[in-house]
């Protein structure tokens, strides 16, 4: 089969390599008829990620058809359309049967495209299929399901549900980056007041005004403050969602938040952040982390079969699976190209 | 009458001054009956808090007898006997008709010993008094119940209730000065696991010990994270509180607690920390920040009434209200004198 191979920093390929074969009684084989791409997989290949070694099959977003089941498989069967969660979860160890599959300790957790071979690529082996796959209804096409491997539930978990968003509240949204704009989507599932998006890029904040922002704003400290007191009768927002993964992003959501109100963090970060606690300790702040568990899927499958939910509004560019050296491209230069994201489809 | 007042940094003194009269239609007089020392009054007195202006009279706990009500309040008349809170709270603005009468924007919050003369004085004025006191029940004597004005639900909201803790969770409070011992005694109230005590001073390691901790230890980061990961299966416990008020002691907080843990920062702090979302951006975090509100006071009250709740134990020091000078020495050096808590009545 083909896959898309990561070399070492800067160096990628569209390679011939082994059909993968089931090893564990509890994997799967599925054929790839979609996939996205991340901005996790932008920083592994800027080798970012010393972890992911030359050799590794990128991808951990995918819908496909199921072509093998290992003998302990109970919840799919060959044939089936399946959605390939970002995270693996054996279903078993304490954070699983917590349900906090982003944690597992059990083999699981961030996996395929990282520590194993990834879904951009023909055919892909999934360890522990019953936590880690979906089936598919008819209702939802390939295109919708595909974002909900990553980038919806992760806005929605981490950002949406951590920052208790609720009817009337001011939500900001600091970064217009895909996971920030699949915020703005997943919000609105709760009614909020105002969703406000702040980042620096202009065709973003169009992004982002035409997912459902209500205000949009570049990143200048004081004058989002400005904005964000002007809306709030000088109280702060209500929830604050971090979607940067930048100590000053981090640090301008403290500032943003209301006495009583919460921030979410949603980004990646690489250093520490400043937190104000000589101003803060008083203020009844929640403040969040979190990585995806991506238990929400079924939810957010139910919405999108309803059409309450419409995650293709985040596509941007459609490309074919063997084009996908064009694709990574296209989606590393968002500022030309006006990318959020990109499908590609066998 | 006599009060306790501040002269500027490192001077105060019981001296003759007016006695307190009404100024606003809900304000109250009270002749105090018993009241405490704070750490936060230490710091007054060392200058740290420069809006408290020489002249003011110290003091922000106290129990006593009504003398004289304005004409709008309505829940004490002259001769109940009354807890005063800590919080003075107009009761009528936004963050009081959410209950976050810490938060008061109508003229209260700490006002109290603050920017308002206090309560270490043979009478003082209280404002807003339907919703800054509470009419206490005979089976609750002033001792127990000049500690529910500020210490125990400080503890209780912003360590034990921001935290969450439950049944069977283990529990690590950092810091053993007053608050960090009334978080142990009000996180019993929730029967967690293990209540686990980190202070670096053996006599206050031995009080936290005695009031219901289960395991004492020092403050050094590694040892203290080594026992806490021994009593936890390596997992890292389920919530860490926070009551000492120093970037290096919440930095603490965060490399004890697990994935999905909770944070509760009960100390004051001065300085900014270092929050590591390098290392928990994934962790799936909550950390909290806040004032106290007072509102759980019915509450505190009702378990002390109940004898569910001994807020005496904290109690090491008795003094008369003229002997004010000497308590404040004694508190001032709990190293030597092993003081925690010291009440001074009438």
């Amino acid at each position: 089969m083909h896959a898309l191979v990561y070399h070492g920093a800067g160096r990628h390929s569209w390679d011939e390599v082994p059909d993968p074969s089931l090893q564990d009684d509890t994997d799967v084989i599925v054929g790839i008829d979609a996939v996205t791409i991340c901005g996790t997989d932008l920083h592994v290949l800027r080798g970012d990620l010393p972890e992911v070694a030359p050799g590794r099959v990128l991808g951990h977003e995918a819908v496909g058809t199921v072509e093998e089941v290992g003998p302990a498989v109970r919840q799919v069967r060959p044939g089936d359309r399946v959605l390939v969660s970002c995270i693996s979860a054996c279903g078993s160890c304490r954070a699983c049967r917590r349900a906090r599959y982003g944690q597992c300790s059990g083999g699981g957790g961030w996996r395929l495209g990282h520590t194993l071979d990834g879904v951009q690529a023909e055919y892909a082996r999934v360890p522990f299929a019953d936590w880690s796959t979906y089936r598919l209804p008819r209702s939802v096409d390939d295109e919708s399901a595909v974002l909900l491997a990553d980038v919806l539930p992760t806005a929605y978990e981490v950002g949406v549900l951590n920052g208790h968003v609720g009817p009337g509240d001011v939500v900001v949204v600091v970064g217009a980056g895909p996971i920030g704009l699949a915020t703005v989507v997943t919000a609105r599932l709760f009614s909020p007041g105002r969703i406000v998006v702040v980042d620096p890029a202009a065709p973003r904040r169009d992004a982002a005004a035409a997912l459902g922002a209500d205000v949009v704003v570049g990143d200048e400290p004081d004058s989002v403050q400005e904005l964000v007191a002007s809306l709030t009768d000088g109280e702060g927002a209500d929830v604050v969602v971090e979607a940067v993964g930048a100590p000053e992003s981090f640090e301008l959501c403290t500032r943003l938040v209301r006495a009583g109100g919460r921030v979410a963090n949603v980004g990646v970060h690489g250093a520490p952040a400043s937190l104000h606690l000589e101003s803060l300790w008083g203020s009844d702040l929640t403040i969040t982390t979190g990585l995806v568990d991506t238990g929400t899927i079924p939810t957010l499958l139910r919405l999108v079969a309803d059409g309450r939910l419409d995650p293709t509004s985040l596509v941007t560019h459609r490309f074919g699976l063997t084009e996908i050296g064009r694709a990574y491209d296209v989606f590393a230069r968002p500022a030309e190209t006006g990318a959020v994201k990109v499908v590609l489809s066998r």
